[in-house]
């Protein structure tokens, strides 16, 4: 597992300088766009007007085993987290998935029992979100690659989309944040910690799960003024709904895991920087209409999970930190190679 | 590009050995099948139901650098390629495609021309068949996958599956077949041939088309019983719809393309084998009911295309050759790599 951290928007020559926002321009000024599309390129999800006000969904996003398994994780888990990740971005729009195609990769050294494996963690992934694997293809390819296509229904006027917020609106994410990061520091930089901490940390990383019962009842609540995963981190999630809403943000709590503030503590790391800037962690980060507060929480809650508050939208398109008054800005960056989303 | 025989339905070790019957029951085995699922695993494409008689059709196959880009082909036509292989399969099941997803790996060496060519090849295969482009993802790969994502809807009742046939019906395809077994002998071989058929034959391998509006037109006549399309052969393609339907066939014409002839006579190959086990070709192989055959040519005619009739099916379930009444079985065999369908 080779992750860089990537100069987001730098120009450069090969793909590997040039980063997801260069990446999602260049494709983007050459393919047409397809008249009255319900969801702009960029967003979590893609859709199609299917008639009756109901759009198709559609997502797609791989897994590469040289940059996404570290080692540590089973093809099992590879397979159920190739699944999850792209179920988190259904949740964020408020998506129920229905059904998944994947398109494997596998190199020809590859057994039998690695093949089972995979097939066991894709159907464990669909089933657990209520979806099923309905086809596919393999191919022989160097390094594993599980590319899973996500297809769902849903009324074109529920999606909620990333550019809706509204300065005033309240920010607030679905969990706690850093435990992926630490965890990967232990897995792949020999960092310590002890037993237990040390298997809620890899628990993260291996075992993610998508928030799809709190973004299913988020959106159905009518709340939310905008969403979207934090597959990016959180950091890198907030400067995305702040552009494409064409807002700011100020933060003044963030939502730090307490294993990740023993974990930095014990091994003296920053654990805002674990938690801001780590990415591959799946919460919801939502902007809920002030008015509405109550509503959004009450939907959480009865769905199971928790809602916290971090900050508010501003019209000031910066994405401040705020520490007792002091504020400094977020970075627009994320612990992440040249992923990007068109 | 390396493409080796695959000893298909082989038992053995590694995925490169399993084969591409096995690697799909492997596969199989381990997934929960979907309640009143429209189109079996192991069809063209797969379908979800969505209410009114209609159903979401949905498909994913991946183009990998190494086995599926040989020396001589652009990135922009690999980029196109890879789409026209996914719409192939929808014209074999008679299903207008809508829009595309693409996940894409990308070498950290590729420059930025690399991306816009793929970019612009992508819309070019997309639009040409009335498709759009509509989203995706790109990651770091060590090869370039080109992973698409395809989507459309139908009714339920006029997809054309490959489990229709029945002995009597008329077995027919599209076009002529071996273009691109011997463009791919040009390409990667080192065989020779005038410089007029070289570019026949090196077009068949770089700018394929699919059979879209033929595959329109013949599944809504309502005059085939079944159809596949012929991307792993026509041998194979035979043999699949032999083994779904739980038929036969008597191949009575090789539909062998001219070039094809000539190629084989200069290069002392053999042609039928160029034919019959080429592959990577993207007609349609179907079957009609025998009182339906005027409707059906009417049909591809009025679609701009041809339906040339090639044998019969049988109750006896052998895949024969008849040659002025001597008959030899065809193999079930293609000059593919492991790619399989789930």
């Amino acid at each position: 597992m080779r992750k860089t951290r990537v100069k987001k928007g730098v120009k450069g020559g090969t793909s590997g300088d040039l980063g997801e926002r260069k990446l999602i321009k260049l494709m983007q000024s050459h393919l047409s766009v397809m008249p009255d599309l319900p969801v702009p390129f960029g967003d979590d999800v893609s859709a199609v007007n299917i008639g009756g006000g109901r759009v198709a969904v559609l997502k797609t996003d791989m897994l590469i085993g040289k940059t996404d398994v570290p080692r540590g994780m089973s093809l099992w888990q590879a397979a159920r987290k190739a699944v999850v990740m792209n179920i988190s971005d259904f949740a964020a729009k408020g998506v129920e998935p229905t059904a998944l195609l994947v398109s494997l990769g596998l190199p020809r050294d590859f057994i039998q029992k690695d093949v089972e494996e995979i097939a066991r963690g894709l159907n464990t992934g669909a089933r657990e979100y209520g979806a099923y694997v309905v086809g596919g293809d393999t191919s022989e390819a160097s390094d594993l690659v599980v590319a899973i296509s996500l297809f769902g229904t849903a009324k074109r006027k529920e999606l909620v989309l990333r550019s809706g917020a509204r300065a005033g609106d309240i920010v607030a994410v679905t969990g706690f944040f850093g435990k992926t990061a630490a965890g990967l520091r232990l897995l792949l930089d020999g960092y310590a910690t002890s037993k237990g901490l040390r298997e809620v940390l890899l628990r993260s990383v291996c075992m993610p799960n998508a928030r799809l019962c709190e973004g299913l009842a988020l959106c159905r609540s009518g709340a939310l003024s905008s969403s979207i995963d934090s597959s990016d981190g959180l950091a890198w999630s907030l400067h995305e709904l702040a552009r494409m809403s064409g807002v700011g943000f100020v933060v003044n709590k963030v939502p730090l895991a307490d294993e990740v503030r023993r974990f930095a503590e014990f091994n003296g790391l920053d654990a805002l920087e674990l938690a801001l800037y780590g990415g591959e962690e799946y919460e919801l980060v939502v902007t809920v209409k002030p008015k509405r507060w109550a509503d959004a929480e009450m939907a959480v809650k009865t769905a199971g999970g928790r809602l916290l508050p971090i900050g508010k939208a501003t019209r000031d398109r910066q994405v401040l930190l705020d520490v007792d008054g002091e504020k400094s800005p977020i970075e627009a960056r994320g612990w992440e190679h040249f992923k990007s989303k068109i």
